[in-house]
């Protein structure tokens, strides 16, 4: 089994960025981490981060003949991007959204998500944990079809 | 470490009602495989069940003062409850709150919870897989304090 | 053929509550002439009333391996509870939504029912005539099946 | 005792028009089903049916000097029509509102009645059944008074 | 003259729960309090608290023979229970609602009362002061009517 | 100079229909109050009522070459019709909009008019004395262009 | 019969403000041609201009005990003025409300006037016209009473 | 192939009414012109022009039985008939909205179309070049079933 | 301890104005009322009363720096003024919000209140009792501080 | 005559993604069949697609010194992108708003378009066709300037 | 050039009120400030601060005829006053509205400004420095006119 | 001290791009503005224009360990995107937001900006003028801290 892992925009400033709000981890720590739980759940983990939702469209679109589900943190692109939702229901593999933070609690307009209601699951609090429970969820997903 | 795990409306009915959306898995199952993973994690879990929300808050109430945490399936309250919300906040402690379906890709009624702005974090859409997310999230959520 | 009458929060108030508004006939006089319309529709029915959601979950989940639908008169619940919703739909067993006033000519907050639209069909506003309405159209739609 | 029966815009296509939400019943079954329980009640039915908002206003306002009431299925007016509402009103004779769907499981839009908060009562879901059970609660209030 | 008082939900936390919001008078505080100025307005006093609206709900029942009207605070209910209002009006007995916050300072949901458009009057932001004017406000009410 | 007046569904019923709303002048004592009032403004009235929207759109079509402008009632599609609007913009006449009741004082409903953003002006309130300003008011309006 | 007229706030700039939307008429025109209009209605007009909300209500109290209605041109405080409501509801003497624009065909929040629904009627769209409209209106109701 | 096309209310004024909104050329020019397109699709075209809703579900209904697909340009009643909706539905024939100008660019209320959630497809804002598009539209759509 | 008692907008009226909403009494018996519960309290009372929202920011600076804190009844300006409470926090002294009459209970723009999220405690619906209350809870509230 | 067709995110995935909503074509088989017919209007046609907004605005800076208008299917930027509304309408060219499937008839997000109401007219639902007619309606709409 | 500096509502508080909001400037040293700046920008200043928006009303009226524009901090009237708006639409001089917070950022009814739509621009969020910004840029606009 | 300055989507069309909205001066004539009042002020400024988002976040991640604040014309991403708002968050830099033209006086989608409750403050509508005023604020912002 092989997964993509998108991360949205402004995610490169993980470990600096408001870390009362995200946490000390950095993207590389996340990857990392990804990775074994990936090689425990015997599932190949590629990574991506882009700033631009159109590169992230192109990734989704070139990854997708070789991946069998994403795991998505679209960061502020959760709120304002259909392209996004449309991408992923285009290429018809199932995905999982994670957020660091808990959207609920913060404010209003991040408690719309355009993705939400077309993934298989969301999580969202956990902070870096938010992405090891997706890759488990979407893993099981997986098998389970 | 100890969790409550709480069983909200209806969810005595799990196996048998809408498999379709809530999948086969009965209360049962759900609660011994809970109990294993919680064994991995080094966490006992007890469970409770009630239709009452009275029920329910007079037991969060008295498991307070035994427990780490509570992994909350808040069912149809999700939506009407500010007294479940008001209950675990007046008690202090971390909760989770998880949800078998994809709440978001239901009902519009659905889309709004009481609780989970005041939760650590939310898990929902993968089935009873949800709450085995939900507890890994929630024992690393106490752990990490 | 048998019925299971559910009368919701406060309806044991009637023939003392608001009688302009709500009629001078008792729960009693109502599930006598139930009795009697039931008789000669060759229906069974039992009669059960709770102020409490979670007796009403409770006894929707026992009944309903006995009976063949459901008539409901969900009182103040009607416009409040998710929670009763999920439960009748998750009996699988048809049910009709009964109001003794015209829910539409009141407040606007009585206009909204999250039973309603999992209902077979609604009555509102004949007083105690709305349970015979509803009985009849109920069993109607068992037979024809 | 005698009543008038309206039936609102496209019903004359009742039976050919879809048949998995209106039923099979033609509106010359749902007239001489009306006929038969009426001579059962004690009572004269007149049927009138129109596509035009204007003619059911005349209508309204000419039989109104002749009847004692009125069994209304306004179909799509139910959601538009104030003139429907202020005829009714303007005429002063109850009036019984009914569907033959049940109107709170589909399109937002239906949700809404302009009728419905000035009729006695109102009945939805049943099929043609419906008119049969308004019928019966139109004529029990008029006795009633 | 009688009052009841009713606790709704979560009060028996009151002292423990986010005093800095409630204050840090218990329950059995506020009810001695109540007591004495009871005795100083020739007022007797009953106290109730349950977690659960049908218990609430019997109690309004129950008491309302040998009471003359009642002082609640319905805590989380206030925001989401119209069955609450029922059972109160059905007695047709006044009542003062009061809060111990100024629910109108915190969360957009605190703001509506199903309740209080159908009180004697609303007291709230005063800790556990509110409880003791709105006996005064009640008493008052009830001698000058 | 020379005038239509349309009065809209309904409106036949005055004098019968709600007299405490609408008073107790009929249409033909409205029609000969504005006759007289007519002479003295040196002016023609001509006056047109029907309950059918589309009746009155093929008036307005054809009187629109022989009048000087329209006062309307426009009744209950005062608040529904916007073929009504586009058909009084289409022949590029003025128009005063009249009301007999004061609809601001009435249902939420009634508050909006699809007619009056393109009026010249808004009567409302003053009974059958509201033709009869309104009339005045069109008639300067006209002589003043 | 004595009226007195209420000029609200930048009525004084009439004549010299945005002569396209208020005309070219002076507030002492206006109140000249009330003067004509009252004399052969036999009432004695009275005329009052404040850009103070506090003063219009020390005059409407003042007023109140020697004449028999108010004309009122509130101005901006139309839809922001609930003490102007307030006021004039308070002396109990009828008022009609005035504008010399088409308030409906402006900015949405000229829409709605606190004063309206208690007002006796309301003119809106004739010019100066209006205020003679409103005058003639207002002395018919109140010789009618 | 036969189509037939609806115009709706008020479009006999075109080339008289708002030549800026809707241009110059007649109905009779636009049936002229649907007439020459119809010939080289190989289609016949009837057409039918109301002012009134009622005629025009009479229309449908008749029409159903030899024609395979509607083109209409429901004018006013696109934001207000809901039994314009229900009558095309109710015939099960592929129809087409047109509307000369751009609706989404006029009065907000012109923004929503009861049709075109079930219409095949919508042409809006080419003048009476709309009518030939939308029926090309048809057409191909009806060619390609 | 020394409280300034605030009365907004038309409060002259008391006693006079709808005697059925705001009970007979003045506000000289207000006055003295206060005063005297004041000198139970060991707390002087000043008193002031303006229609003008000006005047009162005046006389709120002014004051600020002899009084402890405000007892305020803003009436009309309680929905409409943002200044009111600029000025009172401004000033940086605890005050609490009274209204004679149940707002809850009435039109629906009296449910808001810009100052009461910013005050310490509101009472209403006690009529003159409401200062009392009022009184006493903010005196207890300075005490406690 | 020279027209630029953009093609917005996500549409290179045309013929794979959700053939029942998008249909079979690719946008190779667009391109192609839009070459075809501009040859038979004597039209020349360029073609850009892009996942990228801001390589979409750059294109049309750049094209619109040697084309005479657009025809955009923005895809899902349809909903989100005021940057694409602006870019169109800052050189000042005409466009046509092109959808493959009937957006009114799906997510409600989807019936908010930014660019519709700058456009020259809006074609939806018709497939692969939607493209033809729209590039028929814009070479009409030019040629007619 | 001269312009006329209009102070609000609680601008004498300066200084004093919420510092960590409004800053420790009084407006005494903004004015002394505004004076030094028009000095070299070659424009006199006059200043005006009043609680009263009927004696601001009357100031615009009587500065009108002298000033070439307005600097104007509304205060809590920005969100409330349409007068204020209409007073300075009305003498048809340039403005530009200051405020001294950042107004996006606090309370959402803080959002909405009557003035701004009809301003020349804002400026808002630099504290003191607002009124110099403002008063540049309005002094520009005055001379590139 | 180093400020950065962000021309968002569209700029680059500035002096050609509807000039009666936007002013004929280019973006380079801004840029030479900029430089020659950041020398009077002593301050370096770089300058970046792009039409994508994606672009602007890497800009402002890069920027930000160089620069000590930005000045922001978000251009139509202002209403749009969050990603934006979450990348100048991110950094912990100050930011000034500025517009060109009033943008509470153009559609209603201008009014709400993502960008502007997290900005030190906003400029908008002195055309190219509010880059400068823009720039004087954002200067002496920093300086003060």
């Amino acid at each position: 089994m092989r997964i993509a892992v998108i991360h949205g925009p402004n995610l490169r400033l993980l470990g600096k960025r408001e870390p009362e709000v995200y946490g000390t981890a950095t993207l590389a720590d996340i990857d990392a981490d990804l990775q074994k739980i990936g090689e425990t759940l015997g599932t190949e983990i590629e990574s991506f981060q882009s700033n631009s939702e159109g590169e992230i469209l192109d990734y989704i679109e070139e990854a997708s003949t070789r991946v069998d589900g994403f795991l998505v943190n679209p960061g502020g692109l959760t709120h304002t991007s259909v392209s996004f939702r449309d991408g992923l229901v285009g290429v018809e593999l199932p995905f999982v959204e994670i957020h660091l933070s808990n959207t609920t609690a913060r404010e209003r307009f991040r408690r719309h998500s355009f993705l939400a209601p077309v993934a298989v699951g969301v999580v969202l609090g956990f902070g870096s944990e938010s992405y090891l429970l997706g890759l488990r969820g979407l893993v099981t997903h997986i098998a389970n079809r």
